[in-house]
């Protein structure tokens, strides 16, 4: 069975995959190293070892691009914080997020049976991390049970806010609380030096920022978690219990591997990511989008209000589905089939031209239906 | 950065390797699916659910296929046996599993914080699993604590052994015990219907056995577990705790549904395998090699004794890696580098005549160094 991936040509602006979109080497790597257990021709026993294919060189050079004394691979950034909390877990304890964080946060919690308490951000429209409520919620908490982990996400996935790592970890530590950061939409975008921030523990997703297929990430930590997240096991003494002794041993390790150098460079054009991000915001907000998250933004991911459509879909036959359907008919592929009242866009590694064509898109969407928008006298 | 797979051109024998060499189909899904997240153009929430790619088409014919209520994606054989395992776990709760099992069934108990009791098998050269200790180990083992599961290895990694599953499967239930059948070496290869042997569980293996890119398996189970190990999140009501809410999302999985139907064709010439890795078998004792494990042998995963090759291991330059080095110039892949003691290998999908070379090299080497074996008077 064959199928084709329809949306591939159309112009991408889905915030879950611009910056998970292949280079060419990883496209030719695929498809040397897709049989199954390929990564292990030569294994001796452990996926971060292996020379051949040059996995070890690979997770040192990862372990110097994170700044973090020890790296593994996992199965995704969700993985990783799952077997970190699960590390952690004692019983009646807690787990401190920012109120932004993914839902997979709150399921690793949950599934390694711990409380979750939440820190509040500033609310509508800038949905802003208070990076001192970290202080008083675990303050808070600690009278119910003892805090095993602070998570911060770094950035959000729902607004793209970059909150203030370094302050909100001086803060856990103050407390004796080690932080996590999930860097899902940071690492391999944006320059992530976990070691420089004081961060614990540093998650990052191949398929969300790393140019690698997926499912696949990173793990980075300290030496002195090492001990209790990498412990080994009794029986079997080379391997990681935590891990299962083994994780993505397949094409979307060789995938984030081949695209590793494009990905090192990349992230020093970051700035260059953030103004063209500014820039379409700016475009946006002329045509009375609302931009929801900080202002000025600091990140690609962006979440905008758009009342206009809301509007449409009420009137129009395709309910809901009046914008997507638009959007794929100009071959632009990204905004959630359904959604109007908000929507997520990611200008990531999208050239200006292609995002003057979903500019134009929008433009001429809000003409088409301006009859709907204010009704005639 | 590319890497070139140098042994992809190689006869391969490797028993991790052969039931995971991609269809056609499923190498070109390899590069239109690529991209990170991209089999979720469509998501609506739920991995097993989305329309297009048909995802949960495949999933329901998959659950035809395993003869189970209900099946889901996992990121490996051993993260379903995990997820279980888990799910069932209680305080000085116990495991009971056959003493073959894959060293990933012990880390998954070991990190699901249950003890494992071992069921003997007979030793060699057979060492069969003894199918009515599970009734012995379990009643030794209630004793000491709840057994809430057991694990039947089907077959085993170490010699393809295939123990009798609806009897040990009876005798478990006669206690109450339910039932994981690990069958990341038969689900792809050979029919494994689990409803008809009333497993509680199955487990398979994507990258082992049924032509797909790694790392992916499946989990099937009975409706009544499912309650328990797809249990929702209570705060993302639609997410399953167990899986982190999704797994698989990436190319491993559209491999894995790409070769589905030639899976399901295979799985119907498996007694044709059989009977070439038994016509392997004999020609390997003729040539003085004795096989392990059940006798006939009943899977394409063969270990050999070879005390030749340890004696001329102890008098080449190369030590142990002598076999190795030989069989890479014959451009034979798949016995683990070191080994000369005893050795697996797969015949699985290997044509005969690819067979015939691999049998000519042993018998070669075996005559290039006949003067080590027995020393001239």
């Amino acid at each position: 069975m064959f199928v084709e991936r329809k949306v591939r040509e159309f112009i991408n602006v889905d915030p879950l995959q611009t910056g998970g979109v292949l280079t060419e080497d990883a496209r030719r790597m695929l498809v040397e190293w897709g049989d199954g257990y390929s990564v292990c021709d030569f294994c001796e026993g452990n996926l971060h070892e292996i020379r051949n294919p040059p996995v070890k060189e690979f997770v040192q050079e990862l372990a110097e691009f994170l700044d973090c004394d020890v790296v593994r691979i996992t199965n995704g950034a969700r993985e990783g914080k799952f077997a970190v909390m699960h590390s952690l877990a004692k019983r009646n304890a807690w787990v401190v997020v920012d109120s932004n964080a993914h839902y997979s946060t709150y399921l690793a919690a949950e599934r390694a049976g711990l409380n979750v308490a939440e820190v509040p951000n500033t609310g509508h429209p800038e949905f802003r991390i208070v990076e001192d409520g970290f202080a008083e919620v675990i303050e808070e908490t600690r009278k119910k049970g003892e805090v095993v982990l602070a998570v911060l996400t770094y950035p959000d996935g729902k607004y793209g806010n970059l909150p203030d790592a370094k302050r909100v970890i001086r803060a856990c530590h103050d407390y004796g609380v080690p932080v996590l950061l999930n860097c899902a939409y940071s690492v391999g975008r944006m320059e992530v030096k976990a070691g420089k921030l004081d961060a614990d523990f540093v998650v990052g997703s191949g398929h969300k920022s790393m140019a690698s297929a997926g499912p696949i990430g990173v793990l980075g930590m300290k030496e002195e978690f090492a001990k209790v997240v990498l412990r080994r096991s009794e029986r079997f003494g080379n391997k990681e219990v935590e891990l299962l002794g083994c994780t993505a041993r397949g094409v979307p390790l060789m995938t984030l591997m081949a695209s590793f150098d494009h990905v090192r460079e990349r992230v020093k054009r970051w700035e260059e990511e953030v103004e063209k991000a500014r820039w379409f915001c700016g475009k946006m907000e002329e045509m009375g989008f609302g931009l929801l998250g900080e202002k000025p933004h600091n990140h690609d991911l962006l979440h905008f209000e758009s009342p206009q459509f809301y509007e449409i879909s009420k009137r129009v036959k395709a309910r809901g589905y009046f914008l997507y359907k638009e959007l794929k008919k100009r071959r632009i592929h990204g905004i959630k089939p359904g959604r109007t009242r908000s929507f997520k866009i990611s200008t990531y590694m999208v050239p200006k031209e292609k995002l003057e064509i979903v500019l134009e898109a929008f433009k001429e969407i809000l003409e088409k239906y301006q009859s709907f928008i204010t009704p005639p006298k």
